[in-house]
Parts: C-alpha cells; sequence; structure tokens
C-alpha cells in the first residue's frame, strides 16, 4: 500500500522527482555545474523580484541549517538580533543566536496569536542597538501565518535588516512585495517545493553578503565562502547530495510547469478547504483562529467528549489505511496537524476525512 | 551512455542503492524511525570493536560537516587540538578549528610523506597543553595513507585524545587494531560505504559525547544533542534526507553481503593493481611512493613529454567514453586522479587504461 503523507515535510514527491534521482553524477563535471546554476537561478525565480538583489546559496543538509548559516553569516559580534517568537521555529532561532555567543533579544507572543507589527515597530524605537530582526513566515507549530509584508515594512522603515524564515511556505505562500525589503529569505527542499529533503538555501541581498567576509565562526555555515564557491568555479565547497539536487531541480521544474507560487498556493487551498469542511463536519475544531490559518499544515484539537484522546492509536487507525499525520507542535495541548502540501490529489483528502469519520473512540 | 565515475565521491552507486531511494518516508514514523536505528547499529559494526565504546552519530549533509561536529562538540575553549597535515582535509580541520576560535596547532610533512609517527611522539611530549590530536587515515589529496595504528599508540600512550578523518577509506581501510584507541571516527556515506551523498557520521567514544554536554557553539553540529536525540526517540532532530538514508542503509546491507571492509578493500585493490600496471606500461607515473599509496585514490602526474598537459582536454577525451576522473588536487604540480572505488567492474578499468592508451597529446 502506497503511503501518502499528510505531513508538513519530507512529503510526497511526485514520481517524476524521484526518477531524477535514480541517476549518479560526478559532482564537479560540467553536467552537474550546469545543474547547479540551473537550481540557483529556478531558486531565485520563486521569489519575484529577487533576482535583482539576492543571491542563491544553496547548502547541503537540514532546514535549520540555513536558520545557522543566516545567523552565523549575518550577525556579527557587533549585532544584535531581535527574534520575533510565536512557535518552536522562533524559539530555535534564538537558542541557535545564543549557543553562537551571539546578541538575541526575544519579543514573543503565544502561539495562537500572530506577530503584531505595532509591537515591532515599538521595541525597535526603543532598542537603537537592534540591528537585524527574524520572523518567521509561517509556524510549522501551528500553521499560523505571520504578516510578513507589514513587518517587513516596519523594519524597513526602521532602517533594520529583515532575516525570514520562509521554510513551511516557501513556493506558495507569497513574498514578492516583501522581497526587496527582505535581507534575507531562509527555506529547504522539502516543503511546498516539494522535493527530497538534504537540502537547505537563503535568498540573501548581495550587499549582506558582500560584507559578511571572513565573520562566519563556521566554515560549514558561511554563506559568503559558499556563494564565493558557486561564483568561482560552479561547484559546491564541499560534497554535494547530488541526487537530492536532481530531484529539487525537477521539483523546481515541475513547480514552474504548475503555474509557480499562486498556483501551488490555490492547490494547497482547495485541500485545505477540503479538510477544514470536512474536520468541522466531524467535530474537530481547528486549533487557530482562521484568519491566522496557513493553508499550509493546519492543527486540529480533539473533539468534544474525546478528553483522553490518544494521538498515537488515531495515529495508526490512518497508518493502517496508508494516510500519514504528525502529532501536534504545541507545548500546552493536545492536538494534530495535517499538512496540505505534497504531490496528493484532491481525493486522498476525502479519503483521509472519511478515515477520520471512520474512527472509534 | 552510462556514465562511469571514477571519482573519490559521489561515486558509481549500485541500482539497488538507487532503487532504494524511489519512496518517501514520514520521518517521524514507525518504519523510518527503525531504519534510522538499522543505519546507526550497521556503522558501528563496519568497525569491530567500536560497538562496546562508541556511539554512531549520524548528521545531515557534507562529510566535512562531521569534521566540524568533532570540532565543536569535542574541542573545548580549554582544549588545544594538534592537527597533523599532509594534505588539503588537514588543513581544511586547522581551519575549521581557528575559524571556531578554538585553540588550534599543526604539524606539517609534505604531499608525498606519510605522517611519522615519532614526531608526533615529540610533539606530545613537548607541549602537555596539546589534549587532542586529528589525523586523515587516507589523505584524498593524493590517496596517501597515514599510519593511523602507530599514530593512535603514541596517542594513547601520551594520554591524549585521537580524532581520525576516515572519510576516504572507512568501509574498507581497516581501523580495528586503532579502534579502541580512538575517541572520535569521521566519514560519510559516498566513500568506500558506497551511498549516496548526503550524510555525514561520527562514531565517538560515549565517555566523550557525554562530557561534551553543553559544549558545541553550533546547534546543528552538537553531537551530544544529535545523539541524545536518537537515543530518547529513536528520530533526527532536523528532518533527515529520508531518501538519502535509506539509500545508504541500502548499501550498508550490500557492504556486509559483500563481506564487510576486508572483502572491499581486496576488491578495490585488484582495481587499483589493474590501474597501477595499466598506467605503469602507459608511462604515468603515480606520483607517491607505492608504498604510501592506499588502493582508493591514486594521483598520477603526466607522461614524460607531456609538459603542456592539459587536464580539460584528457577529461573530456575520457568523459567522451561516459569514463569520468577528477583533477589532481596538489598545491604544486599538474596531476589527475583516478578513484579504485564504486560500483564498477573490472572490466570498467580496463576500459579505462585502453582509454588511457587511446589519448593524443
Amino acid at each position: 500500500m502506497t503511503q501518502r503523507l499528510f505531513t508538513p515535510g519530507p512529503l510526497t514527491t511526485d514520481a517524476r522527482v524521484r526518477a531524477a534521482m535514480d541517476r549518479d553524477w560526478g559532482s564537479r563535471d560540467a553536467d552537474f555545474i550546469a545543474l547547479t546554476a540551473e537550481l540557483r537561478s529556478r531558486l531565485l525565480g520563486v521569489v519575484p523580484g529577487a533576482a535583482a538583489r539576492h543571491v542563491a546559496v544553496p547548502i547541503q543538509g537540514a532546514g535549520s541549517y540555513a536558520l545557522e548559516a543566516a545567523v552565523a553569516t549575518l550577525i556579527g559580534a557587533e549585532h544584535r538580533l531581535l527574534v520575533l517568537v510565536n512557535g518552536a521555529y522562533g524559539r530555535r532561532m534564538v537558542e541557535i543566536a545564543r549557543r553562537m555567543g551571539r546578541d538575541v533579544v526575544a519579543l514573543e507572543w503565544s502561539e495562537h496569536e500572530a506577530v503584531d507589527p505595532a509591537r515591532v515597530a515599538t521595541a525597535l524605537a526603543g532598542d537603537a542597538t537592534i540591528s537585524h530582526v527574524a520572523l518567521v513566515q509561517c509556524e510549522t507549530t501551528t500553521g499560523l501565518l505571520n504578516p510578513v509584508d507589514a513587518v517587513a515594512q516596519v523594519v524597513a522603515e526602521a532602517g533594520r535588516v529583515l532575516i525570514v524564515d520562509a521554510m513551511s511556505g516557501f513556493g506558495a505562500l507569497p513574498l514578492d512585495r516583501g522581497a526587496t525589503r527582505i535581507g534575507a529569505v531562509l527555506a529547504s527542499s522539502n516543503k511546498c517545493l516539494e522535493g527530497p529533503p538534504g537540502i537547505a538555501f537563503a535568498l540573501v541581498e548581495r550587499d549582506l553578503l558582500v560584507e559578511a567576509k571572513g565573520r562566519s565562526p563556521s566554515l560549514a555555515f558561511d554563506l559568503h565562502d559558499q556563494a564565493r564557491g558557486f561564483e568561482a568555479d560552479g561547484q559546491w565547497r564541499f560534497t554535494p547530495p547530488v541526487q537530492v539536487v536532481a530531484g529539487l531541480v525537477e521539483a523546481l521544474r515541475l513547480h514552474e510547469a504548475e503555474g509557480g507560487a499562486s498556483a501551488r498556493l490555490a492547490r494547497y487551498r482547495r485541500r485545505y478547504e477540503i479538510l477544514r469542511a470536512g474536520m468541522e463536519r466531524l467535530g474537530y475544531p481547528l486549533y487557530l483562529d482562521p484568519a491566522l490559518q496557513a493553508p499550509i499544515i493546519a492543527t486540529f484539537r480533539p473533539r468534544a467528549g474525546q478528553e483522553k484522546f490518544d494521538f498515537a492509536r488515531f495515529h495508526d487507525h490512518l497508518a493502517r489505511r496508508g494516510l500519514v499525520i504528525y502529532p501536534g507542535k504545541l507545548t500546552a495541548e493536545p492536538s494534530f496537524r495535517v499538512g496540505c502540501i505534497g504531490a496528493l490529489e484532491d481525493g486522498d483528502f476525502d479519503e483521509l476525512i472519511e478515515a477520520i469519520g471512520a474512527y472509534a473512540d
């Protein structure tokens, strides 16, 4: 039985993506250099306007590596980073900066509240030493969509640099109006781009990269040196995951063929509506105010009367039907998450609703 | 035309390895947790004796990440690291430690000389503040095999901790006699294990990991926390490259089925002998003293009379026949490298020799 993954990523990839992974490449060969150039160009192309000022810097590894690389490369000992926190991924950015010995402060909201740009403006007005601000576009913790454009405007008006963790939504949620005001956009191969996991990337303003020369305490996570490597000879500084690169390039070709980010968002929204309506009918409440919910991954609470909700049993009931969901990531209450992304069909969501309906407490 | 990669890795993988990559996995699901457990157990199993004292800690990304993770996790501000350098990978370890602000000193040899254990003993006797010693087992720069066992003995007798970069040879070159004296062994998925690139790993003595808690300035490269993650719930802390994990596990199964490291070394030695004899007949001299040459990757000089050796033209002559080799990595003179590893046949090496023989200067 084929598994269908209703997960935040790694997710169900298209068979064409996996077929593209079925070959070996010499990583210093001309054809792989061309593939790497296509990768970098297509990543920039996902965000309208980014190609004019930003440089695409893929790095080998997990998505969180892009967060750590951005902190290592962009935040110096003379800087102060303000992280806007309303979930696990904001907290992760704080931990990364703290570990690295960088000066970091956090502005916090609860996990069901969006970041409030007015509070950010006040914080920036009150602390001139804050040089950079980091925001998570869509918190995978809950699926909450933060107001990137409004925060970008506040940060730009205050003359600070904005770093956006766009991991969850890159390739679907729009960044275009904010693109020219974002210093660095961070994401990975295996969310809305629907590629295999194994590559993270940053789209960084060229000026920020240039002034970052020699700053990173990490050799691996030095985005300046990584970019310089690509620009010098088209090659990765260290061994790239060649099959993952090939799979991601194929995923980016499919992304373009589908119609880009807006078409993909429309597909996810259609699935989210099937999910939301079905779960409402079955009595599973959305955790978030629907106005804050991005159609990427949705967090649900147990039904009324399911006081002793047993996630493992619920998960296994669905998994026996080839339907895989994730537990919630809330710190305080029982919940579960259903992803709307990946190479699935509308019918898979109907089937999921049917299977959830058949769950006997 | 299928390419055959005579490279130091990424290399030619077995079709069964690539077939294992042709599915998606929920990275928090029971079957993937089982796959991860098999990966960690099989990695330890490659080195006889390692399971008793070492912990296998895979990390997402390129091989060099294991070097950086070992420095971040094992070398504190109170330590001093001595790196034994006779090639690019020793120099890389020095650069990693320097970037991180760690106290590091180097003992250097030329690129065609093996590390001399007596000089190491003298250095350790003369500097009691050296706490750790790092050695590259087989320098991919040239293919030179360093005397791991003798160095391990010297380091153990001096009561210091040895870190071995076994990237090039892990899974073929023996480490068994030294295993109990090596604090950390570092390697990656895509060399002698013949897996896809995208995973690095460290086999670390459990005692060293325990005392490393909270030391790493990097969240991603904290081997203590990564190991604790696996031990807590069997999961990776950050998104793993699921297809690469599946491919590597299949590669490890094939490694065992072939007869383990000694059988694999015998296969490589057989190919190396075809290569060495053929190249001698054609007049291409080995760069190294044959006594120092590991049968993993061999560096050759141009023939007498080939004063204006044009690597790109030579490479392309072979590439047109589907045969891919790498340039040399020597700092001082023209050279090229031919790998003996990967899922190739003896006949591929005969064909390579024939094609090199047909090259017209």
